[in-house]
């Protein structure tokens, strides 16, 4: 498959960041707004790449083994407000505009469960059903 | 090494989780009430059992291979205020009180590096010297 062709800021960042042997980086996408934490997943090199070109957030999914664009399935978008790099360069924090929920249970975060109480408890409600969400 | 003995609530977030073939699960922390995403650090079993009964957050050093005590060197401790699992277990989401400083280099927090106008810029200044973090 050709690779992508990164523009000058890709290239910079591309620089800076240290993938794992599986090429990939863990990527963090936080609300812009409200500094919720609404999901983690993973981004290679083209979908950094595309990411940054199109403002529209893209993951790779390690699961089916190709580009994920967030939302394209189930229109729930993430718009790129900000792309951050930590310190050692190993893990990005995507500042973002969710459209709808985030996680795919339709919760509007992944992080949804708790330990209250000496016990698991389940914070958040499913807001959109997610059978909704991946109807063909 | 003898492992520790989980209690009740510890027992129920390990059988949630998912680790790695490391043994380890990857924790944001966040500052609870700013929302500021601070760092992110890899857990194992036993610093997941000691942060939920000392209240103080506790990761695994993958460069040491040993427990690391967030704070013990430099006082920039992590009082736990919520932990949160998310929706496939294998991220963890630390809602945190940060003391002083998260990240080594000095700064609040590890993202302080952001692609603005196609290039990295540093958008956070170093509050306390590392030197003073990490002296004898």
């Amino acid at each position: 498959m050709a690779q992508t062709e990164p523009d000058s800021a890709a290239e910079a960042v591309l620089d800076a960041l240290t993938f794992d042997e599986a090429g990939l980086i863990p990527a963090i996408a936080q609300q812009h707004d409200t500094g919720e934490v609404l999901m983690v997943a993973w981004m290679n090199r083209d979908a950094i790449i595309e990411t940054l070109r199109t403002r529209q957030v893209v993951y790779w999914s390690r699961s089916r083994k190709a580009l994920w664009r967030k939302g394209e399935t189930s229109g729930q978008t993430q718009a790129l407000k900000d792309f951050r790099i930590d310190c050692d360069g190993d893990t990005l924090l995507l500042l973002v505009n969710q459209e709808g929920v985030a996680c795919h249970t339709g919760r509007r975060n992944c992080f949804y469960r708790a330990v209250r109480d000496g016990r698991i408890e389940t914070i958040a409600d499913v807001e959109i059903d997610p059978a909704k969400l991946y109807h063909a």
